[in-house]
């Protein structure tokens, strides 16, 4: 394995069924390949962890037909970004009811389509999307997103989706009036660490539940977002520790008033689909600086615009594999096949590659299911978007 | 216009021929326009300042075929990253001795397919890649690119290209030694706004021709690479001061037993097609993230991921215009349509627009011709590639 920070405790991947899919693939990299039993496990997995919970797949991780499919005939939800999210998801036969279109920034003329189709949960977070909303979607329900600060995740939360909770008591009230039923939403970022999160963002929700019961409304829904994580180089908790936090936090956190419990909604992404895939490259070059650098360059045909977007500031560090590993290393910057000098994937990061390694030998990167194939540039520098298995 | 730091010097764009096409093109948005005269106007500038260069056309700053099929009949030669830009060109009806393979990563059979279709031109920066060329494209020119520190560059520079001065004096007398006429590359950082980095980069060429030359081998190739600028929000010099400064500092810095002056190679990308391009956008959202809040939220439906990945680090700082422009205005965060937190165009950058702006305004970004349509992701969040329109 490729570096020191590799956590003991993380089980092997990929599975026998990736593995023979590997050896019997010799076609031209770079491509990721996704073992469904994984996906179908995972699904089963956070449904027993978080069972007061409907489980809303996050399409955007990854939007691949046969997963999809997967999903439909387990009886799973949609969390959509976008009109074309809906339409795959329809076209896998899911039933619009199942359906949440969770981005906060919708054109108008989507929000419709959406209603027309049948869509009735949608996310909000602003006075102009909630008009939209009660202009195109009229009864729907309606989920206000509160600003979460994200500390604890590693990939970085800015404060683009949800609004304060006191502009978010406001809002709901308002949709309320409007005759919407509502519910309240936010997200504690993705590849969350800190189980405490949600705690706190339950407390932001709690505020909000209870100016909408002063004015005389009911609180419907919860949506306690996604942040479940994949196996990147650091431990993180068990799926299990992550529903008994979030458990315990809306039975501490909702106040007693709120009568049955509200509908309670999660939006996994990468915990789904992440640890299911692996993305095989190839070493392009490995190079020296100067002739008497310790530090070499290897230099993959998969970088940061052919589907490794989130290596952007190093957030997400995936586990690699080379056929050279547990022989001599050495320190290693990683960087992507394009002339551009920001496609360098690990500068700051401790990695460290087998001395042997050299142009030709191919590079797995483990736990690349999610956030890959789709965040891939369609021809940047003239490189293909990068091809996925379902297997 | 809508940022104060707008040099008041810079020419208004888009011209007549964009404003036409705007005026008349009412379907859905995002989308670039391309107007080709402005690439054929820049193409023929920069060979009148900078006459004693070859003019290599960086394909990878917009590949669109009207573009390449404009500049081949110009003369034009290219500046290729990949085996596929290489067939684009070949496609436009480019003799493969225009071509120069500037990557200096390059699967080794990539080179041997390039060289079979008549490629004799290729970057290198290590002993592994040298070792690739001599084997798959014998005798053929190589030039070797020395590390620049970027400095003064908007697009940020890391040492992910070229080496060390004294590496790649080992490597040119390597190459000549190994049977191929040799050359020098640098590359200064695209978006240049300090002349004296080319004369700081040539003092690196003059030492590795040094070497060169006690070896008793001649340098036949020195090319200066990119740089040359687009309009964005600072002022930048006009392109007959790059070509003073860059003649000028050739003159200095390449010693006297050059003799004859190598051949001059440049590879200008930005400069011959950010400014005649026109992204025109659609606000999705305007909001604020408390009731009064004084900056807004401006949501586009083009972002980071849609074709504005140089807004990455806020690095590259396009002109806004929208049908507002003139009234009164506040300061404002504007960010793209994915469920992505990352993808926000720019926060920390000082961008103003007008309060009248609302969804489902016409937002135009300006200078866009450059590093947009092939950075666009294949479908992250269901949202389809950047369109594009060359007229």
């Amino acid at each position: 394995m490729a570096s020191a920070r590799l956590p003991l405790d993380v089980p092997a991947v990929p599975t026998a069924k990736l593995e023979a899919f590997l050896s019997a693939h010799t076609t031209e990299t770079p491509f990721v390949v996704i073992d469904s039993d994984i996906v179908a496990e995972r699904y089963d997995a956070l449904v027993e962890a978080l069972p007061e919970a409907d489980v809303f797949y996050a399409v955007k991780a990854n939007p691949a037909r046969p997963l999809l499919d997967l999903l439909v005939a387990r009886g799973g939800n949609f969390d959509v970004a976008s009109r074309n999210e809906i339409q795959m998801v329809l076209d896998a036969g899911a039933d619009p009811s199942r359906i949440s279109f969770g981005n906060t920034i919708k054109k108008a003329r989507d929000i419709a389509w959406a209603f027309e189709q049948g869509v009735r949960l949608f996310a909000f977070d602003a006075e102009e999307e909630l008009a939209k909303l009660t202009e195109h979607a009229p009864g729907a329900t309606v989920f206000c997103r509160v600003l979460c600060d994200g500390s604890g995740a590693d990939w970085p939360l800015s404060r683009k989706f949800g609004c304060e909770p006191e502009e978010a008591a406001r809002l709901v009230v308002l949709a309320a009036q409007a005759g919407h039923p509502v519910g309240v939403s936010f997200h504690v970022g993705s590849q969350q660490k800190d189980l405490s999160a949600w705690d706190r963002a339950l407390a932001e929700v709690a505020y909000v539940a209870d100016a909408l019961h002063h004015a005389g409304h009911r609180l419907a829904v919860v949506n306690v977002g996604g942040g479940f994580p994949g196996r990147y180089q650091e431990a993180m908790p068990p799926i299990a520790a992550y529903g008994r936090a979030i458990s315990s936090a809306l039975r501490d956190r909702l106040p007693a008033y709120v009568g049955a419990m509200p509908r309670i909604i999660a939006e996994p992404g990468r915990y789904l689909v992440a640890d299911a895939g692996v993305l095989q490259s190839e070493v392009v070059l490995v190079s020296r600086k100067s002739e008497f650098d310790e530090r070499r360059w290897v230099y993959l045909d998969c970088g940061k615009f052919g589907g490794l977007a989130e290596t952007m500031d190093e957030a997400i560090r995936y586990r690699l594999r080379t056929p050279h590993d547990g022989m001599a290393d050495g320190p290693v910057t990683i960087a992507g096949p394009t002339c551009d000098s920001a496609d360098v994937l690990y500068e700051k990061t401790d990695y460290r590659l087998p001395l042997a390694l050299t142009s030709g030998d191919r590079v797995d990167l483990l736990s690349c299911g999610a956030y890959t194939t789709t965040y891939s540039a369609v021809g940047f520098n003239g490189f293909a978007p990068l091809r996925e298995y379902v297997i």
